[in-house]
């Protein structure tokens, strides 16, 4: 693998963790594979990714309402969403130098990969984290990290419509981390062992299904707009039913264009009433919707779209890399919606060592952070090499204080994708900001 | 137990269960002991402390660096920090039932309280969540679920310094899970195996830390203040030497007089270099900052705010219940700050039959919550009725829209702690709401 040029990934994964988006988990201590880190920008980004769904989907909505529900749950949950029984991948030992492979990955099911030595055969491998709960290690006390935020909802189904009587249809909502013993984790954030989810239950009639879905596929395609991926890299497959779950009756991936091949961005899927019956069974308490206008007592069935939190961030790292020539040199910019930009202006002080210069620009360094917060201050080197610091991270615009500025209060703002340059009001700024990141 | 007058903590359980706060986790299924579930005002509460504390000790600051690292780490960072070898409780298990006990909470050490059989000897348990990662079970791949999120902030100490080159003193925040198989969960959210932190390491030079331990100090008690902990009812005690971590120089126990008595909420530790000399140590890896001005190269120190969200989260509840006489009724209400508190306004049409006023209420409701996002609408019972349901669960405002609204477009604002209402014009609204949450 040496020697080969370095691929657009590489590029990505050095600047993540040059800049300080991503670093290796546990990295000083060897690494912990399947497991990263985000550094400050790339908090920064999740966070603006996170809060805007929780925007779109929850606080926007009267008929969402959203949970938190702990990653640790009774092994019961697991039992009965089949978890437990079918959550796992085939794998296959070498026999020789005991490495571990996922089948599917394997050209050759007979010959190890990296030792030659001969294969074992091919078994079922769960992918559930297991753990030990309470002060004995018998079997009543295993548990299991959850593979997917979708159970913490189904069993608080009862509790939603407990507290709130929402109206129908209605759908509940979570944000929050899945673990998935990954017999081979790899491209970067994109197979992980400890991921984050986004992800809705949407409780309808039977009778609607082919409608929500519709309504459904239609929110994706908004939010991927909202954020700024681009639609032409992300194709909408359709899952042909020997592949869907037994119980799905139309399921669509929402695949995107990464360097290393188009895969699995997004999913959207109809479970029927799958879920609340398996769980009704599985616990022995009725999970249905009373509607007071009609007198019906139903199940509802389920329109699920599921969201990887980290895939989201990687597409957005990708569709924003972005190279080109500027002033004769060659020039990496993130071309990063404003919206969800970590940082969404750098101010600077034309030179350091004036006073004057440096004071104005703390005025409006403080004048415009208190107005959208996400704002950094720069003095630290020309004027051209922070130009590209802040083209790295993706920040859509910079603002120079120079000596117009002490006698006229206009301020260059300077665009990140198209390098110009334009003259503005300092008591502009703020609202100009405010409008291009809402 | 039976009997008992019900205490103030069953009735705040009682009221975050029904009103959707919080949930037993995995209730449908018989529970997980030490899981709770927030619901969707819980969400909305614990959402509100975590982005206000983010952008109070993050965002509003310079110095401050935010990380996000994953839970399971390489087992050596537990081995360094010195968790594997003492994380752990006295236990003692019952010869007869075989149930466990905390030692420290037993009152006879020689008899099991539960089936009066006799108590084996005390023993340490290890209150790290052991799982196991890959494929294959061996010692090798043995890791944990994180005890505390320090970990993921120390491990990114050198990351942080290379990317972002920070001046001195800096800090690093982290919001995130962490995990305790405590012997005992008890006392709602107090004492969890699943819970949440938010924790800062600041680093400093030796010489400062008496004084910038005081700055931290005081940051804890203006983050009260912020949220509106009553800091009558917290105590800061100084935890003595004998009982300080062997590395601590100075460590204080912020304690609130919960209703189960005065237990701690938060920590501040002074810890010397104590973290980045074991994990420098454990790694192989300097962790070391060189100072471009002086030219030292040196081993910070660091002072350690540390706060558990869901304490915080209990300790507002338990602040905020209060139980009145109002129009002749017993009244309950939460007298959360309306700066944290998960709904601003509630928004009601006088009648609900009257389209003119529902029309209407629907209006006001759009325009404010566009303005201040968390908003609802509510047409359903007499208003008396809707104002108790808004004061249990502590939205500070009721809006209604009535008749004298179509005259004149005023709208009558009731205040939740003192039931005081007073007229307002509509378009005074959004900008009082914002006043009094900022």
């Amino acid at each position: 693998m040496k020697n080969l040029p370095e691929t657009k990934l590489d590029k990505i994964v050095s600047l993540c963790k040059r800049r300080g988006f991503l670093y290796q988990g546990s990295e000083i201590y060897g690494g912990l594979s399947g497991t990263f880190d985000y550094g400050p920008l790339g908090v920064a980004l999740k966070n603006n990714v996170k809060n805007l769904w929780w925007k779109m989907f929850v606080d926007d909505r009267e008929d969402m309402y959203g949970v938190d529900a702990a990653i640790l749950m009774n092994p019961k949950v697991w039992q009965a969403s089949g978890h437990i029984g079918g959550f796992s991948d085939p794998m296959i030992e070498c026999q020789k130098c005991k490495k571990h492979f996922q089948a599917d990955n394997l050209e050759d099911k007979n010959k190890c990969p990296l030792c030659a030595g001969k294969l074992g055969a091919e078994r079922r491998f769960n992918m559930m984290f297991k753990t030990s709960i309470g002060a004995s290690e018998d079997e009543s006390s295993v548990s299991y990290l959850r593979p997917e935020t979708a159970g913490g909802i189904f069993v608080n189904f009862k509790n939603i419509i407990d507290s709130f009587h929402p109206k129908f249809p209605f759908g509940i909502a979570q944000i929050g981390k899945a673990f998935r013993n990954e017999i081979a984790p790899r491209d970067f954030i994109f197979r992980l062992r400890e991921l984050e989810q986004m992800e809705i239950e949407y409780f309808i009639r039977e009778s609607d299904w082919e409608a929500e879905f519709e309504i459904w596929r239609k929110h994706m395609e908004e939010w991927m707009d909202a954020i700024g991926i681009d639609r032409s890299h992300v194709h909408e497959i359709e899952v042909p039913a020997e592949n869907r779950a037994h119980y799905s009756k139309r399921t669509i991936d929402f695949e995107y264009e990464f360097p290393f091949g188009q895969k699995e961005l997004y999913g959207l899927a109809y479970r029927t009433d799958f879920d609340l019956r398996s769980h009704a069974k599985g616990s022995s308490v009725p999970l249905e919707y009373y509607d007071d206008a009609t007198g019906e007592r139903f199940v509802p069935h389920v329109i699920e779209p599921s969201l990887g939190v980290d895939r989201t961030i990687l597409a957005l790292l990708c569709d924003a890399y972005t190279e080109d020539e500027m002033d004769d040199e060659m020039r990496v910019y993130l071309k990063l919606h404003p919206r969800i930009a970590p940082v969404k202006a750098a101010v600077f002080p034309l030179l350091k060592n004036k006073e004057e210069l440096v004071a104005k620009a703390r005025l409006v360094y403080s004048a415009i952070k208190s107005e959208i917060g996400a704002v950094i201050f720069d003095d630290n080197g020309n004027i051209g090499k922070r130009y590209r610091r802040q083209d790295e991270i993706g920040t859509p615009y910079c603002v120079t204080i120079d000596f117009d500025t002490l006698a006229d209060d206009t301020v260059t703002v300077r665009h990140r994708d198209t390098g110009k340059q334009e003259r503005m009001p300092i008591g502009e700024l703020a609202g100009f900001l405010k409008k291009v990141i809402s």
